[in-house]
């Protein structure tokens, strides 16, 4: 019979429902007449260091409703990456408060930590079920249809460029958005799902799953500025040359790692500028835009897709349902059973932990700069209801009075 | 008895409610015996000129309701600052057409071409009556309690922080948000309506209406990082030094001016970037991000505030009574007259083209770097209804039991 109290917490970039998890977890766990408290640790692992917890048992479920519509991660997060000492410290803390569950709700990295602090629980001969729970906006988990956080945030990107698509084509020029997205492009291909009429924008859509060189790229803007007189592209940060070297990286002046070893791409507009000043010096075009989305494109307020919603909630129930009546320690992930429906599934954390899924070939054109009706008909329905939607006025051109001849 | 023709244009940058302008004036002039066509020129006055008239009177009602709900300028938008023989172009082609009104959409530059029509017709002996009906996001017209366009690109900057802010607690460090503005804060100002925990960000804002110095700016960033382990900043695009300069323009190349005079200050990341590279390099913090808003702020679908909405449909309506039953020309305003009401009233155009309004200084905090109760009050109702909130889990802390000493 395992202790009464179960832990839970959040690694890694936030999204706009991982709090939705988080409350799943939180909800189901007391249906389990075994569960008697449910801790949450104080920015992901280092909290369970510093023994920094809080009692989510007593909260209100009302609050915790609230809480699950509020983005980024309420108990805070982190981006330690725990070594066996990190790990032996863990497992005082977790004896001392008698907790046997641990959950952790995170992308690549976190489903990398849960893995060596299952591990290393193991070799500790300490008894402790982990269980990974996924959320990614770059959606970059094997294993998984989608996952969670990835559709808001898509979805964010998408209204994005249908706004600045319409705005492009009010005062013609170029326009640059750039997205996040490491190694995977799958959120820079979401830009094309504001898309509605044939000459709408994003005309271009450069993904990190495909070679970047920038001499191709501005026979690319020039072609489809000469075609349509104007030109929105959609660039995702981790494009790279040749070589494997990202071109945000070619711009930095100190670059940036965090402690899992990933370059630090996001918080500035290098890449943007860079691409601008191309455009405006080799192709003389005199009015270019670039806008790099950042943050607000995880953390807006106001944006979500309500199927993500309840799948985020969903993982976190099933992450206690799997840890409760299974018998090994995994990481949840999403299968796609119909159009549209999911199931879920624990699979082994080697299995998850530390690979990176980038965007299968089907989905992106042959073009390379664009994508497939496969990722139209994949991203749609995750998008959720209610997508603002654009309207033109249809053409009703008055005849030439003065000017008829030109 | 005037023709039956009137024509409407929209200039300058868009906003998100601007075809509810447009589409109020095309309903409602229908409604005046007396019209018998609306056109619209495409692309403002520039439509004039290449006599690219739009005949809205064979719209469907229905696509202009769902036009009217798709943001940015239906029409198109010009930055074209006519002179007396482009006036001279103009008279010709609306004789041509029989036209003898005139509708121009737009903010202090457009409601300065509308004064430019105006004078030239009079002057020309061409009889057109001239209304300008505001829209700007800037907020920056004289002689309006506030300018359709600012309440919805005020909502999405209040939405964007209350996000930032969940992240950056999230993940601490320093973010810098750079907010449109030239020379008007409205819109940064805006960013303190996301806040709503005392400690909650943005903690420091710098509007155009107060001198920037970098080191007194380096001072309060350190200062607020010392007291909340984080800090959240909100900055206008055109914060300058004591000698005007904005900070925008000390960085840029090419400084692009518009045809109007007014410095490109938009479309790239430079200014986040600078501020960042000086907190990083001069403060020591290493967790530093820049977003520059960009035309995201401006033209994102999907967040609008229904008050602007409402009020952007009522000056297109109007501008066609005060020009079918009125008898001069003029630049239609918004005049508050409860908690919360309006009403309209025409100013003379030579009262509001060219001159800018900027920041009252009872709507700015003593620091400099707030805003104080009266400027929350002012702006609150125009947000209008169903704004995002954020909540956090009560805190529950649970007894250390290991590291109770620490």
């Amino acid at each position: 019979m395992p202790s009464g109290k179960i832990l839970v917490a959040q690694g890694g970039g936030p999204t706009a429902v991982i709090n939705q998890s988080l409350v799943g977890v939180a909800l189901e766990a007391r249906r389990f007449r075994s569960v008697e408290r449910v801790y949450g640790a104080r920015h992901g692992v280092r909290g369970i260091i510093n023994e920094d917890f809080d009692d989510l048992t007593q909260e209100t479920s009302h609050n915790l409703e609230l809480v699950a519509n509020t983005p980024s991660s309420a108990l805070g997060s982190t981006r330690d990456k725990p070594d066996a000492k990190y790990c032996h410290e863990i497992f005082e803390v977790l004896r001392a408060h008698e907790i046997e569950h641990f959950f952790y709700i995170g992308g690549n990295d976190s489903a990398d930590t849960t893995r060596i602090v299952s591990l290393e629980a193991q070799r500790a001969g300490y008894p402790l079920r982990c269980i990974h729970i996924p959320k990614t906006i770059d959606n970059d988990l094997v294993g998984n249809d989608h996952t969670p956080g990835f559709p808001s945030a898509a979805r964010f990107v998408a209204q994005a460029f249908a706004g600045a698509n319409l705005d492009n084509a009010s005062l013609p020029g170029v326009y640059v958005g750039v997205v996040m997205g490491r190694h995977a492009g799958f959120l820079t291909a979401a830009s094309a799902l504001g898309k509605k009429f044939p000459d709408d924008g994003p005309h271009l859509i450069y993904v990190p799953e495909r070679t970047f060189a920038i001499e191709q790229f501005l026979h690319d803007v020039k072609q489809t500025y000469e075609r349509f007189g104007r030109c929105v592209i959609a660039v995702s940060e981790g494009i790279h040359d040749a070589s494997g070297a990202p071109m945000a990286s070619l711009l930095a002046k100190d670059i940036e790692r965090d402690e899992h070893g990933n370059l630090q791409l996001s918080g500035n507009g290098a890449l943007a500028d860079l691409l601008c000043e191309e455009i405006k010096s080799k192709l003389g075009i005199k009015r270019v835009r670039g806008d790099t989305f950042g943050y607000l494109q995880r953390s807006f307020i106001g944006c979500v897709s309500d199927v993500d919603q309840r799948e985020a909630r969903e993982v976190g129930e099933k992450a206690v349902q799997f840890a409760m009546w299974g018998r090994r320690d995994g990481s949840v992930a999403i299968r796609r059973t119909g159009f549209y429906s999911v199931d879920y599934e624990l699979l082994a954390l080697d299995d998850v932990a530390g690979k990176t899924r980038v965007m299968e070939d089907e989905f992106i054109a042959a073009s390379g700069t664009d994508i497939t009706d496969a990722f139209r008909l994949y991203l749609r329905p995750l998008l959720g209801s209610g997508m603002p939607d654009a309207f033109r006025l249809r053409p009703n051109p008055v005849p030439k009075v003065r000017n008829a001849a030109r």
